[in-house]
């Protein structure tokens, strides 16, 4: 099971290798929040997101026989770009299994980075069934998106670093939100925080209508989510959190934080003003809990972890065009 | 003059008070510029411009019972914010002076950082004129967006970070091309490069039309551009080089590169697509040239200063309607 010993070897393996994000703020964000705001922009991590992070955990650890044969992952995007980045570098073949209505970008990414995609339909196939006979096929290790210990170690390297960060400035007691699907990130995160910043609570955010991980922290239950919702998150619209990563969040994390997809937009309009980075919905949901759910929040800072930048521009120009011209509240 | 001594000793004013900018990358770029291109995305800077640097480096150098007085500086946006947002954390006040064409956020965020602007009309009033009189009546102290020894400095600090991150990177011999206006940052970077990586070397890039540093390093005489013309990168549509920028780029930078506002507007298309950072249409313009012009550069590794992102909403929607899908020859 991932323990911080587990994170610091990862950590190790990934040293040179995954890109030190640092830690950003703006005064214009401080005051709509109401308190000091520190973004972790994972957006600006290799493929846009910190599932590189994991995904080169995971494939740096397999023995060299195994790995040769090459990888496979079930993504909507994100991770199935750490994946095929992760597999390329190491110089294995990739396989990615992904929905058909995932972001073209992701999709176009994925292959450009030298992955081979398998499209299938998420409310009529079964992928499981479609990436176990890939697998037997051909040996290809299967690499989970979250419920898999060496890619919580992955995710938990960024925990090891907001907790340098933090001490840096000066922070000794605050929460940490995170933009939570299956919880990967959130419990590595939870995980290295408990050994290294003890002070520090990381806390899940989530989009309206996927709010799995704040009522399985409320209930104490692993909940899932209804059928049939949309959202435009659709790096974290998991439908329940993982066998794996639940008791770890239930153990250490705070409450959950449930955020609108149109505060996602304000907010990606926000990260464009004031930070200079491209936030994706789902990356921008742990800063718009901070901005606009400040009320559910204690303390004099907050820290933020941004997810990921992997959006379509078409929808990001949707966010511009809504939000991207400062009003007077805004500043 | 500017020289090793005085950006080491601006680089520990700002230690603690500036952002530590990271190198960026991405497999994408690398394949369109056909060699690894990297890029220092001062974007990331506190009010998203390296100017901040500068206006650090010049406030912190001044006498206390002058400094509590105040200071002015004439700006078309970025050195604005940068010496507003140094102003306000001295706690000192501010007043720029502005032409009235300016960005809107740019006036908006100068002013939000506690700065009291003064709008003038580019092609009708005399700036300094304003400024003097302005300074006089309040003594105030001028810091000079670019042609002032400390100023230079301040922006040499970037330079000193190119030479430990290339290095890091195992890059012995680059060039370092550099958005140009007035040649602030350009000469500071030549300067610290000089003494820290002389094997790498600095290069201004600057738009059609405003292509003064390129053609002042051709005849060895400052020349200026012609007036008339319009370019979307206005953070750097300065008339000429400077008095004292000159001759330090005349010794140490390699030739200019000019790049067009189209070549721009992808380049901000390509940012948002491959490394998730916002640029300005003259803070693309370096790495505008590395994309688009690699026939005028040599060697297996380019690095690339990305100056700003502080652009308007509506021009940066124009670069992703036009560029912000990518298409089979972006990737």
């Amino acid at each position: 099971m991932t323990d911080i010993t587990m994170i610091e070897a990862a950590a190790k393996r990934l040293k040179g290798h995954a890109r030190r994000t640092p830690l950003l703020s703006s005064p214009f964000l401080d005051e709509i929040a109401g308190r000091r705001v520190f973004v972790k922009p994972e957006c600006l991590q290799h493929t846009g997101s910190f599932k590189f992070r994991g995904a080169w955990s995971a494939l740096s650890a397999l023995d060299p026989a195994v790995r040769t044969k090459g990888v496979i992952a079930f993504s909507s995007g994100n991770h199935a770009q750490g994946v095929a980045l992760a597999a390329r570098m190491h110089g294995v073949p990739s396989v990615i299994v992904m929905p058909y209505d995932a972001p073209h970008l992701k999709i176009d990414n994925t292959r450009a980075l030298g992955a081979e995609v398998v499209l299938y339909d998420r409310f009529g196939e079964d992928r499981d069934a479609i990436g176990e006979t890939l697998s037997k096929e051909r040996g290809l290790t299967l690499i989970k998106p979250y419920d898999e210990p060496l890619v919580i170690a992955g995710q938990g390297t960024t925990g090891l670093e907001i907790a340098e960060q933090a001490a840096h400035e000066g922070i000794d007691k605050a929460d940490v939100i995170v933009c939570c699907g299956g919880g990967g990130l959130t419990s590595g995160i939870a995980l290295a925080l408990e050994a290294r910043a003890p002070g520090l609570r990381a806390r899940p955010a989530e989009p309206e209508n996927f709010d799995d991980a704040t009522r399985s922290l409320l209930s104490g239950n692993i909940e899932t989510n209804a059928s049939g919702n949309q959202s435009i998150c659709d790096a974290i619209v998991t439908p329940s959190p993982g066998q794996i990563t639940f008791p770890i969040m239930q153990r250490l994390c705070g409450p959950g934080i449930v955020a609108t997809d149109e505060e996602c937009l304000k907010t990606m309009a926000l990260a464009f003003l004031r930070l200079k980075i491209i936030l994706e919905p789902g990356g921008a949901i742990a800063l718009a809990s901070a901005l606009f759910h400040q009320d559910e929040i204690k303390g004099d800072a907050v820290i933020c972890v941004a997810s990921g930048g992997n959006v379509d521009a078409d929808v990001y120009q949707d966010a511009l065009r809504k939000y991207g011209t400062p009003n007077p509240t805004d500043s």
